[in-house]
């Protein structure tokens, strides 16, 4: 049997840069991490992860390629990051040709949120099935589709972008002012307000160091309002992810991201929505899924992808 | 050049099938109707659709294949009809096995919509794109979709439901208890039901003959009324294909159907609602048309479909 191969992988995030070797799955190095905000342009930070992929390459001198998730939109056949969220200065940067150039490597660019896809359909919840809707909850709500057995981009590589789908045509606006946008309602700082709403409107005190997990907590432990929250925020994913399955007509859908572990208490109703809404033969065909990796999605997805693309 | 290949495509509706020969998107025989509710099972009306295909066979002997669009859901690979709408008797009918072994030729049977999609992309609006959203509008809303160059169906062959998309997460019910689903704001009667309430708010006089047709040249004549009621549709419209565009990121939208008969009324508030709603290169990359077929779409496209299949 062959060896396992190995590549680097880059999460690229507006907080910080982390980076490891990986094998599959598992993470062979330990993780590197960078503060994206201690450089002012593309070009320092650059050097600095080229510093620390060539201290991962005298560790790892098998890795085959490196892969990095961004936090934007990207051009993917030409490996240049676009707009990137909350990080400055890399507008149209040729990061892949620059990163080969400096490593000697193959290198792909890529959206954090299709790298997450990838990772779960390689290796985790979404392993093995065809058509997967990935949806990232977080601040804001991203999202992945592999449609007949890869990833699909769309036509400028922008597909996927599921937080800014509507979900009111009357409701309220989004970034792109984009009415209805799904992020404007489940994003956790809208979480959070809704919550401080429902218990202004119940009369009820609202609970110390309101947040989407303690929310959670409470509604686990059985708050009556915290509950209904949760209701609500499975009401408009769930109109949202229905509006995918009537599109798409995928096998699986996996949920993903920090919201995410509010687990059952949003999960429950969630499957509920899409059974009540869905035809029987196509609920019955659907998997929903927690994602399976956490903050290390964007490492394994970006390194698989690299050696994916390298390998064809 | 090698002559061009004949295909019989066979547009199997709830009112009439019809049948013609056709050579690339021309329909080179004349139409044959059958009166769908003449038949009260499946076995007879197929008899009878097999006795048409022969005389088209004798005038053409050259025909090399057979494609059925259905109105409904079809196991694709299986060549097995499912749910037909407002036609009786047609569930699990293996209509691919049956007709290919009455007339000896290779058959494909396929979702109505979906053959729609393949002749704008094949012959039509959407020719030379490569990620396509198709929509219908008449007494409801269909949808197909062209990704990667091909047609794609989903894991159930029953992707493009786009009538079925919601459009407001607490709205109306729709036929599968799917709140909000477009169908239900902007099909046929919806439509003429939301402009009779528009004249009745106004405390004017409903026009004799309410219909959409009468409806959209009133709005063309000038008439305020009449006109907001189609910006009220195209916001709705809007709403839905906005979200698909977020989703896939298509390079074309092609709407057809009975609705899009009220043109510019219609398309121009679209093209702004979609301009005001999506980011701009986005926008810009997104060609919105008209279909070219109408009536013939579902006997071009089958047809081609079948020859696409055939040949592969």
């Amino acid at each position: 049997m062959s060896k396992k191969q190995q590549a680097i992988g880059v999460d690229f995030g507006g907080t910080s840069v982390k980076l490891a070797v990986v094998e599959g799955a598992e993470l062979v190095s330990d993780v590197h991490r960078i503060p994206t905000q201690d450089f002012k342009d593309s070009e320092s930070l650059i050097e600095r992860i080229v510093v620390e992929i060539d201290v991962l390459k005298s560790a790892f001198p098998s890795v085959e390629a490196i892969g990095f998730g961004v936090p934007g939109s990207v051009d993917f056949a030409a490996g240049v990051t676009y707009h990137l969220t909350n990080v400055q200065g890399w507008a149209e940067v040729p990061l892949r040709d620059i990163m080969t150039e400096k490593t000697g490597l193959p290198v792909v660019v890529e959206n954090d949120a299709n790298c997450m896809c990838f990772a779960e359909w390689k290796y985790g919840a979404a392993e093995g099935f065809e058509h997967v809707i990935c949806v990232t909850l977080g601040t804001g709500v991203g999202g992945g589709l592999i449609l007949n057995g890869d990833l699909y981009r769309g036509s400028q590589y922008a597909a996927g972008e599921i937080g800014q789908m509507s979900i009111d045509y009357q409701g309220v606006t989004g970034p792109y002012n984009n009415t209805g946008a799904l992020e404007r309602y489940i994003g956790n700082r809208q979480i959070t307000e809704w919550a401080g709403r429902l218990y202004d409107e119940a009369g009820v005190a609202r609970p110390d160091d309101i947040s989407p997990e303690s929310i959670a907590k409470l509604a686990q432990g059985g708050d009556p309002i915290a509950g209904q929250l949760w209701k609500n925020v499975a009401s408009c994913l769930g109109s949202c992810l229905m509006s995918t399955v009537f599109l798409l007509n995928p096998d699986a859908i996996v949920i993903g991201g920090g919201v995410s572990y509010a687990g059952n208490i949003l999960f429950e109703p969630l499957r509920e929505y899409l059974e009540k809404s869905l035809p029987a033969e196509c609920f019955a065909h659907l998997a929903i899924k927690h994602a399976r990796f956490g903050n290390t999605a964007g490492i394994i997805g970006s390194s698989a992808l690299a050696l994916s693309i390298s390998k064809s």
